[in-house]
């Protein structure tokens, strides 16, 4: 009988909690087993490609997340910097109520396996991609010229990524806060 | 007879170099000594902290060598979006050179070990809080008020560090091209 469906949810979403927490190198296989309570056949059943492919499954389904949450917001916002402010200020108290533990779920492990391991990069490449396209089609919708909302929309996720850094090192939110203050005015000039 | 200075030298050179390219938990104790070529007996010798010791020195020393690069650029650039689109054709020339394995010397250490190794975690808050002066006091200079010049030094951190990120996942260096040109018209506009 093959272990159910719901394993390999299990197993995913410990491997994002541990990835986004510790980094990919200091988790291992075990542990991730371990905190997904799924039973030991579990684990090569569903990713024969063993870490590497959690790594890249991990990643697309963490990315995958964040794009649902940036659609979501974007259907209530005002405009880009109204769903930027939205989502920073999201991030920051998530950030907070993990006492600055939890960074961006993907990034800490892209930096560790890239350019090794083309699956994982693949997949944040995506994921990068997709984010974008969210607060692209914002900055579109708010008048923003297309060309104009790709980049600036491609500068704001480097910018987000870095305020996150930058958060987690000096464990307070107000790298978060600035940035949001800079790209609200970006993009509403940009229009 | 205690182990030559050179040696300690050596050891930090090559854990500065690895943390970069692999990361802090992928790096051996055994991997840095193999490629310092330093005798077994300095490594405790001048870290009897171990790894975390040296992690928190390579921050220190690879925190150094950018506020100095920065320093040097800011003598010769006519100001901060100057300054910063200097900097950052040199990251990508170098990212480029590196087939885009390296990026930034400190930032997979940082999100790798905060929060739980406070002397890494402090090498990097100075790190980045020496690299913003930098760019801040290029920013007065230039005529930007002194508040607003600290907040958008932080903020160009932020996206000079997100933008390495991107460029290391889309191994190309156009998110730090982007980058150089949102902020030199930033630092332009708050003068």
């Amino acid at each position: 009988m093959a272990p159910p469906r719901k394993h390999r949810e299990a197993l995913l979403a410990s491997a994002v909690t541990l990835f986004r927490k510790q980094g990919y190198a200091a988790t291992g296989l075990a542990e991730i087993l371990a905190a997904s309570g799924a039973p030991k056949g579990s684990l090569y059943h569903y990713f024969p490609g063993g870490k590497a492919e959690i790594g890249a499954e991990a990643v697309r389904r963490a990315g995958e997340t964040v794009t649902a949450t940036l659609r979501s917001l974007a259907a209530e916002a005002t405009g880009p910097g109204d769903l930027l402010a939205r989502y920073l200020a999201a991030l920051a108290g998530w950030m907070r109520k993990s006492g600055y533990r939890d960074g961006c779920p993907i990034t800490t492990t892209l930096l560790e396996t890239v350019p090794e391991h083309a699956a994982i990069r693949d997949a944040g490449e995506a994921a990068f991609a997709a984010w974008a396209e969210v607060i692209a089609d914002s900055a579109r919708k708010s008048g923003v010229p297309p060309k104009r909302a790709a980049s600036l929309a491609r500068f704001a996720i480097a910018a987000l990524e870095g305020a996150l850094i930058q958060c987690r090192v000096s464990r307070n939110d107000k790298p978060l806060k600035e940035a949001a203050a800079e790209l609200r005015a970006l993009f509403g000039a940009a229009r």
